[in-house]
């Protein structure tokens, strides 16, 4: 399978098409406030914040506005993508059935739930739910919602990239955590020749890391703490499309870095990350990416779904 | 004692002096989000991402940078102020002596030892903290940093509606959780007689209820789920005057209201609050204050500093 990478003009369609549904998140500056960066200037966009608690309704949104609204929505999540695709439903008047593996978190599972999704439960992976949720579109008729492999879902998660531009335009660099690659497929589309973007992931689901070195998406094993998330078993094609054409730079990190790096977005910052959305900022606070002194880097919170307990 | 409120002019003096040490903080908007709100045009203004984790470090820099900067720092706290007086401290490598009552939550104390301020253990009640305190900076010298009962810190706080206006010029009201009336009558001093200020308080501590009632402040007692935060046990003279000049509305909540504030601002937009950073919220979901049709309000959600095992 092919892709190609959405346009500058894709992702202005899709701002404009989920426009007034999506929120302006919030960037703030953290310079001052993590010693061990050694005074990086450093911006965090708190994609946490959206609503549902993850950039995942801007790509779900743009995709099921383009096809028109169709009533029956499909898709299959580790938990963020079909709470998003819940919360498009619900607005929208539409039905929805999400395919979620049973081991999603709770706290994604009933979100889904109270927003009257139906939700089934398959397997132990996103793969496995993923298989189920395609043969239900084929046979209801409903509209798949790919969580990635999908050009308007891509074009949507860019939109978290011109945003960025508009409250920061001065960055050098952009970091992004990878699952599927809808998000930093969209960010480096949109940045691309003008920021450095860098993909991270865990050492435990290299998707990106293992297509670059391939020269296309390729299966990998998954095991991470961050896998509820980031857990896709390979990279969908216009987000490897888009991560190559821009040259993104892939860095990896432990499980030890993402909670090193959750803790801190909570002790420090009040922020309460789930894995997938600390492994950004892993990457910086782990060493694997190592800024220039000076480089300006933003470094993209992308969600919030995880249960407060283990902060 | 009698107080004088805060200018305009003494809020712009303070935004300046603490200009670049305290963080301009995100505002969002949640009409969208919690339904059982029904539509009311609603901001939030995330003042728990502030350094520390609550407003209380734009007061306390201003207190301690119009002094000069004294070597010597010594506070009372019930965890909030004294994270802010530990952070100053730290910054402008001066020393801190914060006095906390031994009921303080973990986090908050764990916190201010963090910042290498020495802290001592006083009691179970901010009044026996704030005894403790003033006889040591009467004793050593050092700058009492009042959490609240202080022009200074009052005008600091004032920074927080000052910041409001500039990201939501149109709005009508501002709710506000009122504890020593620092934050509330900054604010009602900046916004005097161009939107309604609303004071929240829970039932369990009403300094500014029993202030107002009385037409001066009065000695209440303090049994709530947001006394670490809300729970002086009388309002301060400038609060109360700026309350009193602006006409500040209040209205009281319980601890259960409180508590499902928090768990709203925690289940639909991954916000982990305190109960007193949720208690401002509360007052419009428990009903306590309704707004009119269309009428724009705005809620400072002021703290983040409790441990999220209980959300």
């Amino acid at each position: 399978m092919t892709g190609h990478p959405p346009t500058a003009a894709d992702i202005e369609g899709a701002a404009e098409r989920i426009r007034g549904r999506v929120r302006r998140t919030p960037v703030i500056d953290i310079s001052a406030d993590i010693d061990e960066l050694g005074g990086t200037p450093l911006l965090l966009k708190l994609e946490l914040l959206q609503h549902t608690g993850s950039f995942k309704v801007r790509g779900a949104f743009n995709r099921v506005l383009t096809a028109g609204s169709p009533p029956l929505l499909v898709a299959a999540s580790g938990g963020n993508h079909g709470l998003a695709v819940a919360y498009v439903a619900q607005r929208l008047g539409l039905r929805a059935e999400i395919f979620v593996p049973a081991t999603a978190p709770t706290v994604k599972v009933d979100g889904i739930r109270s927003m009257r999704a139906q939700v089934s439960l398959i397997g132990t992976s996103y793969a496995e739910a993923l298989a189920a949720s395609t043969e239900r579109a084929e046979r209801s008729g409903g509209l798949m919602v790919h969580a990635y492999d999908c050009a308007e879902v891509v074009a949507g998660q860019g939109t978290v990239g011109r945003e960025l531009e508009q409250q920061a335009p001065d960055i050098d660099t952009v970091l992004v955590a990878t699952g599927g690659g809808g998000l930093i497929g969209g960010i480096a589309a949109w940045w691309s020749g003008r920021a450095q973007v860098v993909s991270v992931e865990p050492h435990g689901a290299p998707t990106m890391h293992a297509a670059l070195a391939a020269g296309e998406p390729v299966d990998v094993a998954v095991d991470s703490i961050a896998a509820d998330s980031l857990g896709a078993r390979r990279v969908g094609a216009p987000g490897f499309a888009a991560a190559t054409r821009a040259g993104v730079v892939p860095v990896l990190v432990t499980d030890d870095d993402i909670r090193r790096a959750r803790r801190l977005l909570w002790t420090r910052l009040r922020i309460a990350a789930e894995p997938g959305g600390a492994t950004a900022l892993a990457g910086l606070e782990s060493g694997a990416y190592r800024p220039e002194p000076g480089e300006r880097v933003a470094v993209v919170v992308c969600g919030g779904n995880a249960s407060p307990v283990d902060l």
